[in-house]
């Protein structure tokens, strides 16, 4: 975090980051000799370092919480423990891991970014997009679908085809009003909502969602051919460690 | 084609193929030295003559027929003339490309499948699964949705976040019952509907469309970023000319 104040600072936006990297990647490690996917590296850089980065070094962001597998917040990675970030135990469902990190949170945030720690290529501009239009309630930053895409009820049969022209594929980092968000998440504890991601609770709880552009290079690494790609992206863009 | 009859092979079973090739591909051209992206080569191979081969040496098509744009079919590229197939010009919307093909179709096919040009990871096995499952109506390869996607309306706001379980994209070769397609096809065209692929057509039009398991690595060349993608993919299949 940069101390001095910038432009793209301003005195009413005070931002905290919860990093999710809770799971295990099962589908990836067990390819990758065990070693957890956000463990892996890439350019030479864990996957997890780069995710976390950028947060670190915007300077709305005052606060930055890494939410992982139990057995590694009191064995973390020293390339870690070398950042100043807050580490949290994650829960049984990523939800769960979220809620975990919104718990540590201090009162100074009033918005707060939550960001999948396996999408390592997030650049300082989304993240003010989001930041900006998270507003009275959410903010996700999404690319236009371009599959076409197929609903089926489990049966194999095709039971309609969707409007690709109002699908948007979503990513993260997702930006929210911080005591909504953390509203919308107890009521959704309290209810057992089952849910893919964070704008969605807040969706359900009745508050607007607003779409701004993501960026194609951000990536989620889920599959062993993933890291193939994200090297790509890595030597492309030429962000060294 | 092989002549001999094998396996996979039977008497009831015989289908043509038509390959789509239609478009400039204007978001890859100008990145590609105008180079339209069918013709740039995948580990040293045009992405059009992959995406046709497992075509041409399937035992159970007989007919293979490539659309191309039309100033192409007078001028096709060499190692498209030293193939087996029949070239058509394109029309202005990929379904008008499409319906040019099934119209130079003979009537010895009673399946067709209709395949992107720009996927040139198709596999004998993928083609083997839409033949079986095609029936009496159409099949399609899908690979379930990984990303969260959203609903909006183009303002910018989400509507709805869909049910991540019962999705999926939609790949191609598509295939299905020959004069079911065309008569699809004679509807879509006289009541002008809007669509992204073959099988909506045929949804549309009241008949079965079943699901049948995809490829990961049957991508599609879009983007610049695309290609590089595929020559990982070509490397670790070690598919070569």
């Amino acid at each position: 975090m940069s101390v001095s104040s910038s432009d793209s600072s301003s005195p009413e936006r005070s931002a905290a980051a919860i990093i999710v990297a809770g799971g295990s990647g099962k589908r990836i490690a067990g390819a990758m000799g065990g070693v957890r996917k956000q463990y892996l590296e890439v350019g030479g850089v864990p996957v997890l370092l780069r995710a976390i980065r950028p947060f670190l070094e915007h300077p709305d962001i005052h606060q930055v919480v890494v939410v992982l597998p139990g057995d590694d917040v009191e064995n973390p990675p020293a390339w870690l423990t070398e950042t100043r970030v807050a580490l949290v135990a994650g829960g049984a469902e990523r939800g769960d891991s979220v809620w975990n990190g919104l718990s540590v949170l201090g009162d100074r945030a009033n918005l707060v970014l939550v960001h999948d720690g396996a999408r390592p290529f997030v650049s300082t501009a989304l993240i003010d997009r989001v930041l900006h239009a998270a507003g009275d309630g959410g903010a996700v930053p999404a690319m236009p679908a371009t599959d076409t895409v197929k609903e089926s009820t489990g049966d194999g049969l095709v039971v309609r085809t969707l409007d690709r022209s109002r699908l948007w594929n979503a990513q993260t980092p997702q930006g929210f009003d911080r005591r909504l968000l953390v509203s919308a998440y107890q009521r959704a504890r309290r209810e057992a909502w089952s849910f893919t991601d964070d704008a969605s609770v807040v969706e359900r709880a009745g508050f607007p969602v607003r779409l701004v552009t993501g960026a194609p290079e951000n990536l989620k690494i889920t599959r062993p051919e993933d890291l193939e790609i994200a090297e790509l992206i890595a030597r492309r863009s030429n962000t060294s460690a």
